[in-house]
């Protein structure tokens, strides 16, 4: 991550949200919007306008193929990374991710931080209706960005550069001289409000074919250089029969050798292994429990087991937990899926997926402490100033948790 | 169906199971058996050896490729239906069918009679364990082919004759001569015994495509001379988002034009419209409850729907279930499955399935009364003279019904 | 019941609905009211004002403390049955039951009816608030009770009176005189339009102790005579622990002797038998699923069972289902309540609840056909002509069936 | 506690499991038994006089009326606590306890320890059927006995004494002198092996009526001088209608104020606040999932909601969970019951039960850390030397998690 990584602060006293705090102010800012939506395209296009010129010093980045798309559309460079030829991974040159669309952009935003261990804070809107990862509504655009912006009490500090390996997406010069938060220094309310942020656990999977050796995963989520590492996810991994109206045969193994031991083998439609914040997801169309996101723990939710007493299980978030296609699958694939993208090549008899929860550790004196593990999402303001605020809210408001009978108002 | 065809008595102090009636001797037997499985081709052998040689006037029938794998096996002709060129309906010659494998198989027995509103019995045996619907073990074949061969205090009657249309499946010549009963009286342990019949309702299931015209169904299911009618389902129909995982949206509504109305639109991995004997298949696992098969009804059971609230719903069997493929689909297909076979092509938006639970009618004076609609299953006898004995069994012999908590013995 | 007891006829195109027909107009009008609501108690006084005066020949019954408290209201006569003394059942007497209040004063107004095998029709309003059982809006009495009135195109009949044994509930004398419909005639925007009528399936239900002996019902359920015949439930019967935080034990068996087989033993807070109408009541909250009212059909659903493995069972209408309370209990009484009225006196190992639907049928020629069992409910009619209508509303309208996720608009 | 307070390690490979440490060899053992079973009470006295006659150092203390029942059995003294006129608790005389009986007898030995910040380890046996809680057969009492008290490779060092306020169940005198593990060395198979611990975490539960004050607990979760402080529970704290066969209304608020927040009323039967230990037990019951006993959480379970959306929640286990009772239910009593035991008097409208997760601390250096919060709980060794071991074991084994479809062997 470049200089301007952000810090966080635990020093809160709202229920385990931590506070955001930029060592020197975000400089290079990845958008993330929705595809084939123009009120999303027309959006960025305003919100984008608006960063640049009032935050001068920001760095654009996109997508290689939005970046395509747009970068004709402005008269200031836009970077881009991974173009062809390129591997520097996107978490190595974004400070801040912000997305436009719904949940599936904030997913998609994920997956490209999927190889890496560290992901910078992501500010995340909504057009119409909200998901419930999505925390602002795009109307609050410019204040949004301006608390994330001055997050943390910042002292002025001129810029420590470093992010000249941002390509530009289209074709300018690059944007260069950063002076801090000082020329929007008048523009702030006071700077006593630090952003909050919710620091969302991953899952890490690996896959391994029948001799134990890895399996590549596949992009988005792959590794620059398809070194076959373990990827994180942010929603779930899921097994699935696929377009074969057959059942599967799971077998679900905890705990690392020697101590791992089957649990059972779900014999269903498929399996999921999801995080907390993912328990809101596919999990809970699959009668899981709703779960805390940070509650630290993994969930193992069948789909459609052929079973009477298959009940969905919580385990501990630093548990291995082994799928293996069993042999009783042979002949047929099994889908294996990611946050919603499913891989081109299916398991067979004898592979593995194994998953454990990510580790989160933030690390560092009080207040300069940086953060390893987990996807920092920066959480909606309000005037209410509960930190339960937001997922009690989506629970209701979203959800429709418990929602009551009787006629509507 | 033959002049041979089965009659059955309500006149039983049974739950709702009939007794099965032959006005003469069932002559022409449908054997259908589970492929790929060596123990099953050798029980095949062995079952229709044993028929042949105790039951002489009888026809011994298999799907095509069956007869064709089998042939030179026996000494006496075998018939199939369906070669090229015919297009006789398997129940335009069946007097009996009679499986050998599990579920499964019967499942397929039954969709060799989907177009046929009037099915002949079916008697099923398994060879290893026991399946919900198949009710007898192998090892008892010889007793349950005689109970079923004498049910019903049949008087010795001629042969009626009337299957001349029965294709020979090798080459050899027809089998013609038929006695009836006659040479069987003996062993017969006294004619007092009525083999009971378990009357299973099935969904009659149409395409529609986006102009209301109706779509052809796949075989096995499709009609002889591809006419688009109606086909009929023993277990559900399937619609499932395939291998896509991404939610389906699709629309339910309830009853008939002019009083047909929306019931809800599910967004989901899919959805089934089920049998009663279809509760403890596909729907149970996706959490519908379990319905005996003597309710005349049809089960809706969503499968994961992105909702806290959608209960399965049970209706009369009598109420037509529209399925609409939502336009929120655009671009995807849907994939449409009955009893377990994918159809090849998916359906697109505005597109419907259309089902109603068939009508189950029995006509005619007591005793000598035909009937129209359901699949005859023949229902294992034994010591517990009761009804509902197989069905109770079944529960919690196989299905584990509220399983006691606690060490085994 | 009286000679213009209502008739049915199911020449209607709508799914499933009975037509309701009078011989001649209804005379003996049951009001059965929330109790402890003052809004309710003036609508009352306003809907009872409009009926006398409207329709004069009508008599007003009242249960026994309402006519108490309400007659000096009226410059007429206001009746009563079950006085002291006396014991003329409802059923023999009243020809209309009209409720205001909720779905527990329709439950109410069908147990003063528990010992009847054949129950009037009644006319539900309700004040605020529609419940899942009432049908009709205060605001609609007026149309709503003369559309009842005139249901049917009759001809226009003297008074058959036979009605004389109706007490007065206050002093006055008897109302008798009565000419039918022919004063109102005029009024009537043309006969052609029948009252719909929704036939609800009662459970039939009897308590036995240890030796097999019955046991008496407790009001209101209990027999005038308090004859220790089975009694008419609505809802459900529910066998619970009661205030005892400990599990109960109790053995389902279905069938009649000597068919009587063992479903399972239960152990649980306790057990429902519910019918369809129940379906949508406390069986709901316990995980059953939603089953139309014209399934003919017995729920059986556990109550928090200590088993993972326990899926609610639907039965054919006609089985009987016997909870004994078993020898693991012994020392504790199991609770015993039915549609939501709880019986003083517990039971206790060793006796037992027997439950099945009852039978409705319909006699007599087309379009004066009388029925017998069942609780005629006068659907609500309106702009939509459906028969499913009320039931679809109903699911989607006050049970949040598959509520949308998502903000609200 | 006494100066043999048990101390833990965490050097442990297996998951998360600690390692029991003895500064000395525990001195007062309490024995908990069920009651009313003259097996258990036989196994009691078996197991009483080989522990005396092989640790003689040991302290052997009972509840009071069990010491009364049992003490003239014996020719040594036995010992008790609470009894009259004494307000020596429980948990600062016990060194370990162990218990006779099931899962009921595990929760009452818990209760005596409802006031105690910090537990001494448990060990218990079960006579038949192995509970979910219980760890050890009883057949194997000597082994696991042993195994227990050399735990941790003690050096053996004499006696710190310190329990002199042991008060005698019967009259004898006290057994004083104490050698630590010298005499019992030479029976030892090598200390080489620490028993492991489970630390089961409860929650704290305090009660509040309308004005905010604190009501009392009560026995046996009482504090001796009816301080009315906190109580913990190792199931859960259950709120139920009880006996009146009606809704129940609670009001569940979330967070500490300034910052809490309402999350839903729940319109139920009751609803239960729940550890993980808890999940397998009355929760598992009503629909929840089962957590694993080491994530930190907290399990919201409603009983027989009447809604279609309410799911099952888990919240970290460090908030603060309020049920308040709903002015709905005036002039109902709500029952509330923790582990099982009903307290007496129920709750009215407005009145509060507030919970929250203990907090689990080690503290001191390694090796020789104490715990604070949680019931320590001797895990069963055996062959497999995996932690998962008895967990997973017992979903299997006695909850027949997801147990296979089809005929047993
Ligand atoms: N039957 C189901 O419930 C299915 C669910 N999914 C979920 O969809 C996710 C992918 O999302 P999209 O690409 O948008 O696919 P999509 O277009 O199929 O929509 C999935 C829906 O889930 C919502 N969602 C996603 N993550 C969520 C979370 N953590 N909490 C609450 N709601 C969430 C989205 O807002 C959207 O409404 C997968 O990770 C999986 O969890 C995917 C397939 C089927
Ligand atoms: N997740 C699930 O539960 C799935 C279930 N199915 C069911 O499988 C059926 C097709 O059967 P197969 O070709 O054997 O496929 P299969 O090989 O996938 O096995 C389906 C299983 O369901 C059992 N089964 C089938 N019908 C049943 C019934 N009416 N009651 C109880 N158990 C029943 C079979 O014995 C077998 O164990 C479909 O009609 C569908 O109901 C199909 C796909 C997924
Ligand atoms: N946990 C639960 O869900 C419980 C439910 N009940 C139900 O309440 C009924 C008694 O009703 P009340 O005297 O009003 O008691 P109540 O005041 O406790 O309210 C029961 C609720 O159920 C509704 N309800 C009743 N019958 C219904 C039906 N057939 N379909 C849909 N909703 C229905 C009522 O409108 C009311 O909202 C019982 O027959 C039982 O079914 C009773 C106790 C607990
Ligand atoms: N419907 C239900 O499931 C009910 C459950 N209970 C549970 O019973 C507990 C009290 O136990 P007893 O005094 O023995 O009452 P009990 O005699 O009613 O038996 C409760 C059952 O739950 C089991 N159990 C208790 N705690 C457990 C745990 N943590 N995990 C797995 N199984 C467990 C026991 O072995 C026993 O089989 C309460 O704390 C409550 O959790 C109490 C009432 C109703």
């Amino acid at each position: 991550m470049t200089g301007s990584s952000a810090r966080v602060s635990d020093q809160t006293t709202q229920h385990d949200l931590l506070a955001l705090q930029w060592p020197s102010p975000p400089r290079n800012i990845l958008f993330v919007r929705k595809d084939d939506d123009t009120a999303v395209h027309d959006a960025l296009i305003e919100y984008t306008d608006h960063i640049k010129a009032t935050y001068p010093e920001t760095n654009l980045v996109f997508e290689p193929y939005v970046a395509q798309q747009i970068h004709d559309r402005f008269s200031f460079p836009v970077y881009t990374v991974r173009e062809s030829g390129s591997n520097v991974p996107y978490h190595a040159k974004v400070d801040l991710t912000t997305t436009l669309g719904g949940d599936g952009t904030i997913l998609h935003a994920a997956s490209l931080f999927a190889t890496a261990k560290s992901v910078p804070p992501v500010l995340s809107f909504s057009m119409g209706t909200l998901g419930f990862l999505g925390e602002w509504k795009f109307k609050d655009f410019k204040r949004a960005f301006r608390e994330v912006y001055v997050s943390g009490h910042p002292s002025v500090l001129p810029s420590k550069g470093g992010n000249a390996d941002v390509t530009d997406g289209g074709s300018g010069p690059r944007a260069d001289s950063m002076t801090g938060w000082s020329n929007i220094r008048g523009k702030s309310m006071g700077s006593s409000r630090s952003s909050r942020i919710l620091m969302r656990n991953r899952l890490r999977i690996g896959l391994f074919d029948t001799s134990g050796e890895r399996l590549p995963h596949e992009p988005p989520f792959a590794h620059q250089d398809n070194k076959c590492e373990d990827i994180f996810a942010l929603n779930e991994v899921l097994l699935h029969r696929g377009k074969l109206p057959h059942l599967a045969h799971i077998t679900i193994l905890i705990g690392s050798p020697p101590h791992q031991r089957t649990l059972t083998t779900a014999i269903a439609d498929g399996f999921l292994v999801s995080t907390p914040t993912g328990s809101t997801a596919y999990s809970l169309s699959s009668g899981g429990c709703i779960v805390h996101p940070l509650v630290s723990s993994l969930l193992l939710t069948p789909i459609c087991p052929r079973s009477l007493s298959f009940r969905p299980v919580v385990l501990p978030a630093n548990t291995l937990v082994t799928l293996r296609i069993d042999e009783l699958n042979r002949g047929k694939e099994i889908e294996v899926s990611v946050d919603g993208v499913r891989r081109q090549q299916g398991l067979r008899a004898g592979m593995e997926v194994r998953v454990v929860g990510e580790e989160v550790r933030t690390q560092g004196p009080p207040g300069t402490r940086d953060w390893m593990g987990g996807v920092p999402s920066i959480v909606r303001s309000g005037h209410a100033a509960d930190g339960e605020d937001h997922w009690v809210g989506g629970l209701n408001g979203l959800l429709k948790f418990n929602y009551p009978f009787g006629e509507d108002g």
